[in-house]
């Protein structure tokens, strides 16, 4: 690997960052001292930062947790060094932040996305990470959204340092709560996109194991719908009069069950996940009360519509079969994407450039959700160019495993990738 | 009515007492302040009382809560006044109270049980109420122990007063944890019916609605047990490898749905339920783990143990069908009982002294489970009588709902009654 | 036992016409050689004969086979010595009878019932049964109806024999398809129950074994509703367009499930069967079709009515579910019913004064439904009395088993106790 | 289209084969009537013929009907012309038959098959198929095998004219019990494949719509297996005892809904069909025996055998759940299969010398299975190579439908397709 742009003091840096990010996990909306981190590493480097309000669209962010817990991650990074003022600004789930650079010369505008949010997984200590381990009891970085952060600080670093080759304008998005698919929207509909003709997202990891790979996924996305379902029956005591209830958690149990069994599709792959369930007020009472939470995917934005019509379906019977009354609460969605062929040839030129440990491929396959499709989808229905990269690395676990963790040299083959891209 | 033993003036206290008791619920094995001011009570009324190890085999209590339950609860009470001393005579749980007033004349061992818990429902506020709201939130007396504990006190005034008319020893038992069939057998295993001769126990309510009612139930107890199942599977990405997951959540749906489906059986009435379900880490994640809190019920105990043995056997096969273990943790279990005939006749005098008001019946009803059936079979194995009554009172809502409240006249009768019964 | 009225040339003619009933079963709406033959001895013996449209309502009969299976038992009874122009009377299901025997003095009307049909079950041979084994193959007098015939008409030759002291009018009613609840509603449409006092129905066996005990049935005839559950689909190739099928045979098996699921009730125990299932048509089609035999059962109507509403919304929920449609059948309907307190001093002495070896006991348990409580029902209704007997037998194996046989002697005990309470 | 070797003529004597074979249709292993036929032709023609043992591995069919049903065909294929010395050979359901046609030159082994077995689907008449309407009541040739058998035979007499341009040796092999992947291994363990080059198989239609497209799958082929899954319970008394009884439809109902519940894998596409249910004996009888007929199939054997263990350990875990055992019968097996690329270019080129309308393609979806993949694979692991094509015509219906039908056209364009690829 030939690093051009990536210094040896910048790769430090950008393990640093990387570190203390991890030591502070933050559960998507709560990225309150990862967001004022950012901010302010962007704001160093010269940018020009938006947050709050400025950022991001609230009306447009989905799934957000309770005002309770809102309330009590503010006090948190409060305690954790965040001021007041910023608070007051980013607090109540405002954790989006955007800088945006402008080069001397004219020239495309450019964005690349970077996501922010931890998950709600209890990291495992291991020999490696005691230095950083949590410091968030059940939260953890277990995506490597961590390392995405600090490697496009590390990039923030590298454009300010050669603001003289920059042509038209960058635009970096640290977005909250990609998991789930829950915050690209509200950047969207802020207008992050306006007047843009490039977008440019990353994952590290996802199957791709070998450091110095990068490869463009030329489609794969699984079009999703995050969706609870909530059952509202009837409570009574389970001996003397359990005919008098309307069991809820009766109702979800079938409904969960029937989910699962959804017909396969001739149409594309579908998935289907009842990933939580939570029912019932005592033993000895028949459950008025019960909550699911689920997902559909599908390989195509049509498969997955049929997923979640199948699923609305079956849950409305199972409710209905109990006499009780369903509600669907959305928390998220996201659509399938594929990477701009137009782009193609200067991603490949980009990474070749960077010597024979890094191969360039492309691939069909992704596998998963992301919702960095809102972002690529957009942008291309009014014209524009976008690419999906995943950057190899070797994984001690699998994404969302308490023992997950990468190898840190990946943030610098990121960095320098990217900086090829917008620089060269 | 007519009343010999109770005067305003008790009444006045009993229903002050049950009215302070309402104010402070506590769930079982949690009754800390609750055994704290019974104690108190009794001491004051020259009993003999054991609280703590001196009253509860530890050992055979049921169905504890978490130790940060217990912990959490125990800060309550004594910020609610309990000493410290106390506290660490009856904390971790040790709340069961007796208290053991000797007579000057020999005669017959006489035991009174009075159970003490509240149950973990969120009182709703009524014009009546008002005055004496939970202010535990979340925690109601919802089911009329307060006032069984509240006549039980005033019963122990009268007792004090009229010690020169006690025959043998009378022994009053406080029970923690009679909800769920917990706690009769850490005072049985305490030994508190050694040597015991007659057994008295009731209930306010229980679909008696007249007040003045004394319903002796020569049967119909339910023998239950109750069980926690767990699930324990594989959790795995649900978009990229469903497949490679054991689904526990789905395989504890699974066994939901089939318990309800266990087959009626032709020897007597039973009953299933799963009151609550928890499962499931995440929306996107096959879910490694759930949580079944189930009860069965049968009209004898081979019923019942019919029923066990079918859930059992729908969760192990639940368990199966997924590729996931399962675990069954057993949180309780109660016997059928009846009211033995030998003591009916003096029953039925002692009821029939207070008056045409007062109407005694038997009924072979009682349609729900009841941890006294633990003291009541165990007493009538060695040779002993046991007698259960419900006292009517108009119920303001029906037991174990947020609007529970009942007539405290109640009190009175049933102070009464059990003053006849011990002193006539 | 004392025999008055059957004699050892009666008791041998009972039993070669048990015999003979036994090796000619009909099911339910074909009992035409049977008919014919029930017919022809009630004639011979003097009574006043009606058959076909004369004896049966065929607007109210239940659960009638297809017109082609019909048609094959016509056919078969034509070969077995059915002579046409009696079938021109009784073809199409029009199988009941009614005997009238009026006597010199006025007296009540008394009404007594006997069943015919046999079942779809395929007996199996046994040392004992070899000369009378059924000659229809697949189809058994499994339960005893061949004995009731063979009794009533021993009875019907009686009372030809002591016309002299018959006061009234006596009427003897054949009943087609008793099993499944279907015929009794023909009969009482008919006019049958009209100025009628007294009726008395019973049953052989059905749990009592000890010859010469007779059982009057106070209670706990089980109220029922037969029902046909048809679920329609659309096929699809289950490989190629599994998503464009409607999956009738899992809707079908949903509703299954959760029929079993139902939940039981406080107010009386109920009953649920899915007795049947047949659905789809080819191992590669997603099926399109699917039926349901299903009954449902109560302690009390009102039970019944309970779980026969909750079958319905079960079956109608699994079918939107899978976005079928479903179709409910009635194939078949009783009541609960209890025998008069008014006949049961008259029944007792009959029974005493056969000797010791009777024994008259009543009981409250019946725990299956009996098409007979329609016809008890609907008298007691219009202020008649009703009684219900069982006539205790040893049996080889219970009702519906292949094995099932019992001991013929019990014709004699049940000839002759009617013949007591209709003569002495 | 230009036809060199199918005339007027023989388009004619291809039509009426095809209806005659319409008229006729014999589900699988009961082809009689129709591999009399065929053979015939084929004799005509000059073939070498093999039928009964000699064409066929008794041993080897899979999903053989009943002995019964196979008589009856019998019965009805001689009632409609098949000698009883030919019945004496392929009586029993030994239908295969092969015809073997020797070139005048050395050259390659080449092999055909074609398919004759009809469907259980009873015939819709329309304005068009009036004249070659099924005369066997609920068999209909659903899928166009009739087509193929008359493509087949035609070509058998284009080649008899040919016969000096053949090189080498051409096997026609018409097989039974292609529908259910039942019949293949009886020709290849037969050893029909022996010392062949090339195999051809085909189908009219599947989703090709245009007359005169050749498509060669290039894959796609569903792995599959066929499953009967049989349910030994217990029978009881639905409503005296149902705790007695061990519910075998109840268990295969559970398997049914969980069947379809089992997890989507991340390795490739499956599907499950439970594509019939017939269980229980009676009403009110819980059920002691049910059957239900399964399928599995995968994108790859990986997939398949993925299904086909949780479809196992689904039965298993239901039988279990209600006491029951189950047994497993496989009725048809079929693998995953591709078209060889070395024949590519041959096939290509015949196709397009057929002129513009004419369009040769090569698609990776078929979408279903074919038992021809057993030929193929078969074929293609001991060195050889195999094709597989479609060909276009517009449908009055989808495969297996009632209205199903096809332009007979294609016969001509197979037949000459063929042609050229043997004689050119």
């Amino acid at each position: 690997m030939q690093y051009t742009y990536v210094t040896e003091d910048l790769k430090k840096k950008m393990k640093n960052l990387r570190r203390e990010f991890h030591r502070y996990p933050e559960t998507a909306w709560t990225e309150y001292r990862t967001a004022w981190r950012a901010a302010g590493e962007l704001e160093k480097n010269g940018f020009q930062v938006y947050t709050g309000n400025a950022a991001c669209c609230s009306d447009a962010r989905m799934g957000l947790p309770s005002a309770a817990y809102l309330e009590a991650c503010e006090q948190r990074a409060l305690s954790e060094g965040v001021p007041k003022l910023i608070m007051e600004r980013i607090g109540s789930g405002r954790t989006a932040v955007a800088g945006i650079l402008k080069g001397k010369f004219p020239g495309p505008v450019r964005v690349l996305r970077f996501d922010m949010d931890a998950l709600p997984v209890e990291e495992a200590e291991t020999e490696k990470n005691r230095d950083y381990l949590s410091r968030h009891a059940g939260i953890m970085h277990a995506c490597g959204h961590d390392g995405h952060m600090a490697a496009g600080l590390g990039l923030a670093e590298i454009l300010e340092k050669n603001r003289d080759k920059i042509r038209g304008e960058i635009r970096l998005l640290f977005q909250p709560a990609e998991e789930g698919c829950r915050g690209a929207r509200s950047l969207t509909e802020k207008g992050w996109l306006e007047g843009a003709d490039e977008l440019y997202c990353g994952h590290i990891g996802m199957g791709e194991k070998r450091l110095g790979n990068i490869t463009a996924c030329s489609g794969g996305f699984l079009a999703t719908t995050k969706l609870d379902i909530l059952f509202h029956g009837k409570p009574s005591h389970a001996a003397k009069a359990p005919e008098q209830g309307r069991n809820a958690l009766l109702a979800a149990a079938v409904c969960t069950v029937n989910a699962y069994a959804i017909s396969r599709s001739g149409r594309g792959e579908g998935r289907i996940n009842i990933g939580r369930f939570s029912g019932g007020s005592g033993r000895n009472i028949i459950a008025g009360e019960a909550r699911l939470e689920a997902e559909t995917r599908g390989e195509t934005s049509e498969v997955n519509q049929y997923m979640k019509d199948s699923l609305e379906r079956v849950a409305r019977a199972s409710a209905a079969m109990y006499g009780t009354a369903c509600e669907f609460l959305e928390q998220g969605e996201s659509r399938t994407a594929a990477s701009s062929p137009a782009l193609a040839e200067k991603c490949r030129r980009a990474a070749e450039s960077m010597g024979p440990g890094c191969v360039y491929r492309t691939t069909g396959v992704f596998g998963a959700s992301e919702d960095a499709a809102e972002l690529m989808g957009r942008l291309q229905e009014q014209g524009g160019e976008a690419a999906y990269f995943l950057f190899g690395t070797p994984l001690s676990a699998e994404h969302h495993q308490p023992e997950f963790d990468f190898d840190e040299e990946v943030l610098a083959v990121m960095a320098e990738f990217y900086s090829r891209i917008l620089l060269d």
